[in-house]
């Protein structure tokens, strides 16, 4: 397959063209060089209903293409497997009956290779299809989501394989070179204030965003401070030691439930060796740095935390507004740190954008006037609007160009298997 | 007992005071008269672990006046009996262990006698403090707060006892006299229009109001439309004729796992028998009257009917902007139908107090600033501001002077044995 | 209702007639007495799946008769409540259908006196009924087995109430003149040797016996010994003492998977206050007395008990044998102790017969040749012959005139809540 | 690795000794041989807690040897890996603690390429210890026993698989040529009679034998009757036309549960397509032959088929004595058909080994005397003796050598995933 055929471009258009493509080749690569440090045999585990094995994450996104671009758009395409439909459609209601997800890690085959060549024969088809018609807008348009959809799934194919990794006794690296950082400086806890008033939150350029993160709309704030970086694990050492985990009076009373029934002590992947604390990581079991920001917390505990320190969690509208106008830069997939980093830098507000999602006290709700995306693809965020709460700021396994400020991620608040941790608010 | 020692003010402050014993005593003797068409046998009963017997509620709202106010504010007061506060706390974590939840219905002893005499041992001596210290700001402050609390029981008995009855073949009755209305002229749906801006909402009185009431604050709302009345029945059955209940783009994804898991078909109590609808009522099985409220929905099936409609739940903010001035009247327990009444009379909202409660689209979240009351009464509300949406409005077994317009209700989404309906909004 | 017109007997068959009537009448009244020093709210409690409320104990038995005898035999029978056959159907599968068995304590209606009114109707036309017909065959066959069945179910109401009383916080006793033996003289274990060979085993009389206890046939035995008297609370503390509970090596893998997942540390009822043992009687708590056999053992407790010795429990075949030729007496419900006592006398083998039930290590299956009983009375032991074990001897709460030599009771290996302990074999 | 150095006899006992090297050699190489047709992702699927995967029997069977051969008495001998000990450890207490059962399915480490290192790390020690001292009583038998351990685990590993490969969408098959039989000839159901009196069952000679299969004892039988040949595909068709699903009357009370619960409607394996019954065979999808044994039932099923018949199963007993005299043929796994075959040839009896494990109504429980083995292979058979039902005779995927007439196999009567059938008895 070549897409130099595509590389011509004279226009706007072509040049738009040409992006579109590029950035199809990129991130579809990236997927494929995420699992380079697998064995064969980690492509296939499930190790919780809520996580799926690596090869799923590479069929299921690339079904995605086959689903919404080449059966409709590419009248030539010949699919690759009639059961793929079935074995890689996730939620999607109005596109079929779909194999039962706890049930995804249960099927050796297809193998990992014929997923490959699942991927190759899709990617060879997108490119007809993009070389010809990347101008039609509902292609690009859809790629273009079918991209950003799977750069979440590459997030979650890293996330779900550390829990894979995780509950193997044999505690096995992802990675034999993401290590913790062994030395840094503190940086003193400061809040940094804002001044209430109405502010317009949500998307407002035309670049690409889910359709849960508009309409734009105005939301009035009362004054609040934000901690100027995360919660360290230092930190959060402080409050076991006080009997964070043993005083109910801190805690939501569904996660108090859960703290009994889950002996939760600690944040997810940490243990006790001989008296000290240890974590998994992506480079498998280390020391816990005391500097780094804290990881794998459910919203519970990110709550208690907060309760505990006599602060709370920020809202989503408070994050957006803080962060409004500061560059999207930070501990995200690029540095390949694969780990949170401890805060580091000049900035008033550091750590806004990866190393951990940022737990809000926002329930994951429609914003006003709020309207799906039209189609199969509008069951995408809307029907999750329940029972979750949002996280902002992507983490160290966020793609590049896949966050942005008005980027709303959500999790239920039980969920402790993303790099997920806390930032405190006042006010 | 009398209570006429305390019936002889002077001041305002024994003004106030009378009237606390008053009230006292008035809430008191509701909840036993509710019971009053109980056989002994149905004081016991705990039909799902959601729902509490009857006699449960008797005590535990007993024990809260002994616990908060006896304990600490009379000093000769002497416990009624020393297992008491490990049976009838509910969920204060402060105040030490608890019976399981589930296992209320387990329990034949102690008896119904026992718990009327633990319930005339503690009013005795309330009447003792309130008598002579009515005036002690923690004393009356603590007073109206059990007697709200004992208000929200006496709604629960209600609603629990319904659920107690409906489950058992026989079908009983808790009243003979309640009767569906035959016949009713039908309110054609309008829908009332709201300008959009900056509102203030919470309680900003000095009334009772519980601490999740407050604090008042701004919030900017857009432009919007609320319908005139209730959804009925028969708007309902179009729903499910239009195939609602098998047509999964109308549903929130956790919504429609419930349709499949527990099979819902209808609203709760809802049966067919020879081709026909009837519901379970506290009267009974009767036919389902098209003109009446439709109840017993779950958030869920109020939010599919309203997507199916092409319209949406009100928010909180936006029902109370609606209500804020209008008088607190409706179908409430004072009118004694004890069931939803269809919508009559010339107002241009109807319904807006009483019959059901109304799902709204808003997360049960803390306002602004919002601190739980301090100690152990602080367990009240709070605690629970996850995983749960506000309902408002009242329902037709709430008790007489309980429901204002800051009142947020709260139930998890998948609820369904309360009044619960909704009414309809757009913009 | 008089039951006199019916005792003028003249007849041998007349005299079996009255003798029948006289029994009918003296168990039936049994079954109220037994229920005499109940609270109304004891009546509709149902603790755990495998009990039943004592109300639903008093109408199966009813049901029982009004089933197979009245509707079958007395043509004038006008039945008393049309939802009766569904409410009070155990397990008759052909005789339709039922209501769902772990919600018999979610009814408080019919009420307790509903239920005493369905006796006395039922008790009114089964005097009719028998003092017509009490010759015909089958009237007189079903009689029998429904008496025999009540009997079985006034074992089980006591045994049911006992769990119920014990698992309310406030352990209430049934009644409190049931007390356990202060003193006795320790009766020291001794074997009782018996000798191989062919033996007849199964009921060979033609007095009343149940289907599954036949056909008798023959079967060869080793020489065996069994204990002289049941293990006692003193033994078993000393398996206790050991680390019984503590090592799997004792244990079947399914008892030790149970010992793991229920936290077993001792016998059911049995709990520890200030160091010290006791147990729930129906006499409330009581300090647990050495010297009286042990109770409320699962299977599994009684054979890791009994491998932990060094011996095994008896065959039923051998129970059998070995009891053949004894007077079926002992510690019954006649003697109205209503717990099991202390070994006492000078016979060989002691306490055969009362006390406790002895779990034997024969699974409960089908004699050779074994036939279910014709009809719908025929689903009455046979369907359970899998995964059950068998016991033998009766209990301190076993009516009399209801155990015999060749009685098989069965229960599966986990059950606790019946008067069940064992008996040492070797051999 | 070589074994020639083993394989030089001169005496009986070298003999022996160069048996058992041969032995060993050649059990270990078919469990590879077995696994020749797998995908690498095909040794990880555990798709129900029962079953293991191919990987997990491969390293089981191969610490088998390390604990009970390598350790206690290769002195020289390096254990692998010191996690293996805690991975590959089934169900031995006395052994230590183990990696839970239903987790087998999620661990990607130890990759295939590992497991296979430890089976050659773990056979040159064999080698050795063999070589130098196969005499040595202990490690003779302890190797023996290990040999019959594998063999076992090489029959589960086919019906673990086939279960695996059944639950995927694709129905891939195990190996192409595995072919459903097209014709046969009928062979009419005849029964043949055995006259009672008693005989001794039970391993008597000095070969290898499980520990349960002894001691050798007497027992009377009753005369009897077996057929003579399996119930077919086409005899249970019969059953299913006759509504033998929908009838509880053929059924034990806890089968009939389990149709409900289950949905059973079929053997395990079978599904309907276009009208027409298919079933899963190691060879993929395949039309349900009516001459074929039926296999993949449940005890529940082979009961209530038995009991529609107006027949029932054979004892244990029955069945041995039956046998005893008859040669050790079948399709067993050396035929590699890895399925069962249609009956055929002149013998009375046919079938009795291979093709499909018979259900007995034996209650899995001890002979008279019993000792399980010592030491920790004691906790091999013994502790299983509860609630599980015995199975005679062998089937399809039996490994060559592995079955005898006095062989005792043992499910719970749920299991359906093994090759199992039945044999109709009477008298």
């Amino acid at each position: 397959m070549t897409l130099s055929s595509a590389a011509a471009p004279a226009s706007d258009a072509d040049l738009a063209n040409a992006a579109l493509i590029n950035r199809y080749w990129s991130v579809r690569q990236l997927s494929a060089a995420l699992c380079q440090p697998l064995e064969i045999e980690d492509y296939g585990v499930q190790s919780m209903a809520d996580v799926s094995p690596p090869k799923w994450h590479l069929a299921h996104t690339t079904w995605f293409f086959e689903t919404f671009l080449l059966r409709p758009y590419l009248e030539t395409y010949l699919e690759f497997h009639p059961s793929y439909g079935y074995l890689f459609n996730s939620y999607y209601e109005s596109v079929g009956d779909r194999h039962p997800r706890p049930q995804r890690g249960l099927l050796s085959r297809p193998t990992v290779a014929d997923i490959y060549q699942y991927r190759a024969h899709v990617d060879e088809a997108m490119a007809k299809l993009l070389s010809r018609q990347a101008d039609h807008p509902a292609v690009a348009e859809l790629t273009a989501l079918g991209l950003h959809h799977e750069q979440q799934h590459q997030e979650l194919l890293l996330t779900d394989l550390k829990y894979n990794l995780a509950i193997n006794p044999l505690r096995p690296a992802y990675r034999q070179d993401v290590a913790v950082v062994k030395c840094a400086c503190p940086t003193p806890l400061e809040f940094v204030g804002f001044a209430g008033g109405l502010y317009t939150i949500g998307h407002q350029t035309t670049d690409f965003a889910f359709d849960n993160e508009g309409p734009a709309h105005p939301v009035y704030l009362q004054d609040f401070a934000l901690a100027n970086r995360l919660v360290t694990n230092g930190d959060y050492l402080e409050f076991m030691a006080d009997k964070g985990y043993q005083t109910a009076a801190h805690w939501l009373a569904e996660g108090w439930a859960m703290v009994q029934s889950e002996g939760w002590q600690a944040p997810l992947y940490w243990e006790q060796r001989d008296g000290q604390w240890w974590m998994f990581t992506l480079g498998g079991l280390q020391p816990v740095n005391l500097l780094e920001p804290v990881a794998h917390l459910s919203y519970f505990e990110a709550d208690a935390y907060a309760q505990w320190r006599g602060c709370r969690l920020p809202t989503e509208a408070e994050w957006e507004v803080a962060t409004a106008r500061l560059p999207v830069e930070g501990n995200l997939l690029t540095t390949d740190h694969l780990h949170p980093q401890p805060a580091s830098g000049n900035r008033q507000l550091q750590q806004l954008y990866g190393d951990t999602w940022e737990w809000t006290q926002s329930a994951y709700l429609p914003y006003p006037r709020f309207r799906p995306a039209p189609g199969a693809v509008g069951e995408y965020n809307g029907k999750f609007m329940c029972n979750q709460m949002v996280l902002r700021g992507g983490s160290c396994v966020t793609p590049p160009g896949h966050i942005r400020p008005s980027y709303r991620n959500f999790f239920p608040p039980s969920a402790r298997w993303q790099f997920s941790g806390l930032r405190l608010a006042k006010g």
